[in-house]
């Protein structure tokens, strides 16, 4: 569908990988906009207005349709990508280290146990 | 698989609405980076290394794991929010007007026809 | 300074007005990322330790740099671009309205009298 | 001026490090979306224009008042952190290698002499 969009009006001539990365990082700042002066719970509570959240979904939606063109023109397989990320994630936060933390020598954050997560 | 590698690491205490918009415009800056100085033609030569074009890769990844972990956290539907975009961008730039141009009085940039692109 | 150490390595010919605010935002971002998962108190805290205070002067300092080097390309001047804002804002958000609110309908965030800054 | 600006809406409580560091990436994003679409020439050529120009002074001004109350609300000597990192970047850059080209291995750009900068 984005490849479409761009292709029927022959943007692909504006849509150089700087350009489209340009275009990620406008649209993820008009986002992050939303929340510039919020704290987490503050953020979460706008996210609680319908009106707040539609707002977001559009930049969350604008974020992505660049992502995707971007990989349209250079040719990146976008899921491939996200699950090599995801797997080297995995290697590179081990659970057991920062479980409830974000980083190896950040307390951590929660009063175990949270929840029961497990099932 | 991205909300599952947030649980696991219990996670979603940072994932507030704001981190996460944070996390996006960090890793699209990450992929503009690659792009600075480069003009288009230098950015799309670029994107033909293989080594250059796996880092993108990458940094696409990680923007929209970002996304993905937002639509988790928010409950915004991704796949609904893109269609939607979409359809309103289609209407806002109507192919007649904005063929081969960003903006409604920009100069068309391509000489005509620069491609056979009817079929 | 800045002017000088461009010319020497004859770098005007990459410091186009969009390079140069691509370099703000890619520096913004890096200064950013040291807060990415903190809140207001631990990016506060986190100021307060000599190691990343020192990596954060960093990353204002080329930010700023940015401005200043795009100041110079394009002739603005800063430091009444900079007085011209602050007049404007002034107007823009009056104490009156604004007082302990970052919006003309978000609650006062401070018990009143914070603290005494009259004198 | 905006240390005082800050003081009289009694906004420091939002201007927490994190908040202005998503500041200044949020304005920058804003002078970056002017260039958006455009190539180094198009990019140069809008900045001749009265209206353009305008735009983009009010928004590297807006960069450089949260870069001044990051300054102000971490202690950062704005002066000696800029003076300090050119002075790290002269080191890091060394003309020789550098003259022309935004990498060492980066071929020059330029055909020289472009213009006798000695004297």
């Amino acid at each position: 569908m984005v490849e479409r969009f761009v292709r029927e009006r022959d943007w692909n001539q504006f849509h150089t990988p700087k350009n489209l990365s340009v275009g990620m990082a406008v649209e993820a700042a008009e986002l992050m906009e939303l929340f510039q002066w919020r704290d987490a719970e503050g953020s979460a509570a706008l996210m609680r207005q319908a009106r707040a959240r539609r707002a977001a979904g559009e930049e969350v939606a604008d974020v992505m349709i660049y992502c995707l063109a971007f990989a349209n023109r250079t040719g990146i397989d976008v899921a491939g990508a996200i699950r090599a990320k995801l797997a080297k994630n995995r290697r590179k936060y081990p659970v057991r280290t920062y479980r409830g933390r974000f980083g190896p020598d950040a307390p951590r954050a929660t009063t175990p146990p949270p929840r029961p997560q497990s099932r």
